[in-house]
């Protein structure tokens, strides 16, 4: 199977999950009248989360075109890979609603953010499994080796710094959230002003 | 028409729905402060649930590519029948929410199982009519004949095993609901172990 | 611009729009326990709904191909067309859910078969505008000047068609729901046994 | 990078987050029985901020092919900043569903509106921003300066508009309201009859 078809089924998982985003921002339904401004102005972790979330998965997607784009193709186990990767990106709606809802909670913080971390942290590490499985075994005949050892070099802190900013929410929720955040808007900044020039 | 068309629609349904599972997976909005933890713990029949239906939904695009492959063109007919296919697809995250919300209440688990098991099983006698219509109407005429008789016979179980899984939920809802999980575990490990070098 | 574009988007909230139908299938969250059976087999309105909204939509996602390919080119006023066709398209989720869970209930089925009627008694002009303006202004040279006329005659009749099962809601609301579906069912097996070979 | 890969993900957020619009529309689900036709009426600012927002952001789907035409390529920065756009595009199915759950609520019309105006403005400056660095940056050397300082000069009074008309909100929510959807209608209008041919 040629790489086309994975990558245009991936892009409209990406699309979507990235859109369903916005079900994490809600106004409560029952919300007395003349307490609207209140709520939105309230509902300022939601915001943060949606575009932290959204901002990693636009990430993702980048880097998920600059992966496949080293593969000479696709067999099944990458195919197998790529869905279960695919599973954790479709699941993200899922605890940035969780962080955008509780994230005032003091009691409930901690869940919020463990969860949203040991996803990313899942999600990274799929994310590097498909690239190590992939540059092993599918590599174009002319891959650029340095581009190709780059990457590498360049995906191997995901892990340890994701997994490093969950186990943070066990001391301090609050830090591992602005660290979450922090990362995104690094990874943002960097690809855009020190990345490869494309 | 070619059937170019009717695989990127159909891409995008089966890019939709795989996304749309997500939804099953849902804290309680009326939650009291500070059980967040207890809940998300307690939402385990929930991520199986997303997780196998994502799997599932996963391995049937990648077989519906396989299939539309050996098809030279799509008639009146095939539309019609691949409309039906989607509408089953396109109707999964609703088992899958209702197994992820009542897997653990003893009263509903048979009724969500059944419900769960009919989808499935349905979905795979179109699945089957899909390909037996379009393997004797629109066949590429250089389609290896070895491959076609293959896919058949790779097919040819799926009714009746889904059929049993579904007919247990009856005894045990229980067993029924392990079944389907490890029918996608198996297509998903298998197809990647041992299927067809791509 | 060239009609590839316009259709790709076109075709992106046709399967959007078609999958999203499944929402309106639901469970009520505050279920008893024990009462799942009961209100799976109560939702019977809800599968119907689902189905006929289904099919009717895929009905017009083919149709939409059929009169594209007529068109050299598409101008703003066309794009404008459309957009408003679209929206319509996109709109078809609201009335199926509100069908779905009311046509049970004696006092509000009126309402809801209105609903579904004048939306979908829309939508069939817009599409006919579509194709009117299409078909004056942009069809490509070589179009079979039988084939155009053809398309005009099978589409004239739709306006009054759902305009007539819609008005009927206003005595029986009930026939007028069955009106429905029997079209969506009469259009999908016309097209696949009488429906030009393709 | 081609511009096509970031114009089919920015097409696909187009689509996803045009066709979410309807879930801004909404029956009360507690509704007592005999009460679904006036809720259908009452819902009068739904269909419409369902119809502004619609064509809203299908004009602004039309524009952003304008502007991707002009580039020979795009680079990290451009799209990091397409990102950014596509995170207010994925966010306008909130406001939307908030003005069409208050417009009617004289207390809470303001914070709707303002809302509103904000999500609206912003969007229109990361819009001018896209084609500001891309047209400075990334242009192809073919473009046609005519047509480019043309799009400028069409885009340059969009902040300035949607801006006055959120300041607007502070004296009039109403007011404000009415030229969101004025300036949708003229645009659309405006477009389809003295746009460019294409």
């Amino acid at each position: 199977m040629e790489t086309n078809r994975a990558e245009a089924f991936s892009d409209g998982v990406f699309a979507i999950a990235i859109t369903l985003l916005i079900l994490a921002v809600g106004v409560d339904q029952a919300l007395a009248k003349g307490q609207l401004e209140h709520q939105l102005l309230h509902l300022w972790p939601a915001y943060i989360a949606y575009a932290v979330s959204f901002v990693t998965i636009g990430i993702m997607w980048a880097n998920h075109h600059l992966v496949f784009r080293q593969f000479a193709r696709v067999d099944r186990p990458l195919l197998l890979l790529n869905v279960l990767l695919l599973m954790l990106i479709a699941f993200v709606p899922f605890p940035t609603r969780v962080v955008a809802e509780h994230a005032l909670s003091a009691g409930d913080r901690e869940a919020a953010a463990l969860l949203y971390g040991i996803t990313m942290t899942t999600t990274a590490a799929l994310f590097f499994c498909v690239w190590i499985y992939g540059s092993r075994k599918l590599l174009r005949p002319d891959a650029d080796r340095r581009e190709v050892s780059g990457i590498t070099r360049s995906y191997l802190p995901g892990v340890p710094i994701y997994g490093t900013a969950t186990l943070i929410a066990l001391v301090s929720p609050l830090a591992s959230l602005i660290i979450f955040g922090a990362l995104a808007l690094f990874y943002a900044i960097s690809s855009s002003f020190f990345g490869r020039a494309e």
